[in-house]
């Protein structure tokens, strides 16, 4: 496809070509060159694709509700369905010939690509529907970009949530979306149900408690056509991510952990009605922060590896595949231990967090900062 | 002084007067126009101030201990004298003509230069050593800054904690300024001891574990002839600060909470060797965090003021002197309560935290934020 037919079917904002083709940026996997939108621009979303005859749309960014009460109800005027928001690792299978895996930033993973074929079986869906994409969240221990568990599944697998035109991003309604899971044998999300937005606020309310007890993520509640959306995550998650970012204080940003406390303190103000119970909540908060930090001091006194562990399951060239991926994205890996069972391979590395390493080593060694 | 003159006797590193004099502003207070330096550059520190025929040096940041047990022996090879460091307004007292307090970043303050002359009397000082400056914290429940309460304050006190020469900024030796304090009954902060490097280490720790107990701010550890100078602070400072950033969490930034989130874990992992104690810490500091966040964001719901609270104390014009340099730094302030007994006048404020009211207040009508 020329430049102006490419520039005409991404229907952006930019006034020319130029003004929209240099934020993306050539990359290449496995033979093929494509092009890519690292960060969102001119209306397009971020991760947005073109590769070959085909552009794949990125996956909108969703608002946050921070207050129940009034983001429901000032957010949606019509009814609108509460799902499960798994916390994994959002890819978009789309066929371009053949079923391919884009990452959120619209990297090609080889790796996502080879465990979709095999999990999804996305062929014949394909064949149907030649123009959509799957939006699946990748979940599960054993998956190199994230390390939920959920009790459920040992190794990893895929989560439909959106079905999607592959080019305009336009999603199905929520109840075609869901059939057509169930005819292809998708895996996809709990449905809590359907509400109006006032009715929708205990609605949410009741689905974030019992996810809450169970250490899971949160709801995305979508308009029934699909097109509007919002997310509500659980105290669980806020803790689990400050907890991951203390882990490694010196690599994830200051807005990281700023945005995850704001979100806790506004469900707190709005959950805990109890004095007793917001301190209690208080101590998971700072067990949440001061333990996994502490741990990590620890560890970098007794020379332990500085980073996040990681277990992925493949054939030896999907492993491969995979770490060629990541040694490309210039991340430093720890490849720990490999064990093979016939044809599987099952790898440990860890993803060292170059700058906690050192800064935590300096300030252990010298003892002093000027701050 | 022309400006010749006054660039040989800042002595900056700067290689023009015009390299340096271009980061000076142009302030006036009590009719008198005078020049500060509101950031350090070409090695003068921030604070600086040229006023008429004085140079009144900043007073030099001090750097940080994270790590006692190697910050000590890596920093100091000499003797070092561990003295209490108090919580409240660094401020430096010079004898222009007459006596004037200088804030850190080089403001004439002229309530705390009407209550230096009240509380210190320096007149006598200043005439035997006139080319000295008091370095004092401004301490007490009752100051227009800080508010940290001391069992012993009232109101506000002043405790000298440097004497040094105002123009070359270099201090007098440990030894020679408590015995100028006695001398001129100055209240001066607490001595812990003298000790080699090796140690230091159990003073401090001693030091920081009395001072915690009674929820005091820390130690500031210097060489005996008074140059070198490091810091150290106790657990509940930092709970109390993070307390203070969290109670208005739009208007203290991200790096504030950020680096009293990592002196406390160094702290913890140097201290806290038993995991129950860790844990214990944890809660604690979640406390620091999630309540008063919760706190302010009830509070914007119930459209209470938002900011800081403050009590000053003085007489009318004095009163009217601070409100008025307040104002003058573009502080939106609320004068809740002022009584009067005799000459002397109480006024309560609260400096508005516009950024957290403002963005809370968004928060809690629309419910959402897109992050």
């Amino acid at each position: 496809m020329d430049d102006r037919e490419c520039f005409d079917r991404l229907d952006s904002t930019a006034s020319d070509t130029e003004d929209l083709f240099e934020h993306f940026e050539r990359r290449t996997a496995a033979d093929r060159t494509y092009h890519a939108l690292p960060n969102a621009r001119h209306g397009i979303e971020r991760g947005t694709v073109v590769v070959e005859d085909t552009v794949v749309r990125g996956y909108p960014k969703i608002p946050r509700i921070l207050v129940l009460d009034t983001g429901i109800p000032t957010f949606f005027e019509n009814k609108l369905a509460v799902e499960e928001k798994l916390d994994g690792v959002n890819v978009r299978i789309a066929n371009v010939n053949e079923p391919l895996a884009f990452t959120r930033s619209g990297y090609i993973c080889p790796y996502t690509t080879a465990r979709a074929k095999e999990l999804l079986a996305p062929n014949e869906f394909f064949c149907d529907h030649p123009e959509q994409m799957l939006c699946a969240e990748l979940v599960g221990p054993e998956t190199p970009y994230t390390t939920h568990d959920y009790e459920e599944i040992d190794s990893h697998t895929f989560c439909v949530f959106d079905i999607r035109d592959c080019e305009s991003g336009k999603p199905l309604s929520v109840s075609d979306r869901r059939r057509l899971c169930v005819e292809y044998g998708f895996p996809q999300p709990r449905l809590f149900g359907r509400y109006r937005p006032p009715q929708a606020v205990d609605g949410v309310r009741d689905a974030i408690e019992t996810l809450d007890a169970a250490a899971r993520e949160g709801v995305v509640m979508k308009t029934l056509h699909g097109e509007k959306m919002a997310k509500y995550t659980t105290e669980s998650q806020h803790h689990e991510e400050l907890a991951y970012a203390f882990s490694l204080p010196f690599d994830r940003g200051r807005e990281f952990v700023f945005s995850r406390l704001v979100r806790e303190a506004f469900q707190a103000a709005e959950f805990e009605a109890d004095d007793d119970q917001l301190r209690e909540r208080a101590h998971r908060l700072g067990e949440a922060i001061l333990l996994p930090m502490v741990e990590t001091i620890r560890d970098a006194a007794n020379d332990k590896s500085i980073g996040e562990r990681f277990t992925v399951r493949g054939s030896p060239q999907q492993i491969d595949a995979l770490l060629e991926h990541l040694y490309d994205q210039s991340l430093t890996l720890e490849i720990d231990e490999i064990t093979r069972e016939n044809d599987e391979q099952t790898v440990e590395f860890v993803k060292v967090a170059e700058a906690t390493r050192d800064q935590i080593h300096y300030y252990l060694e010298h003892g002093i900062h000027r701050d």
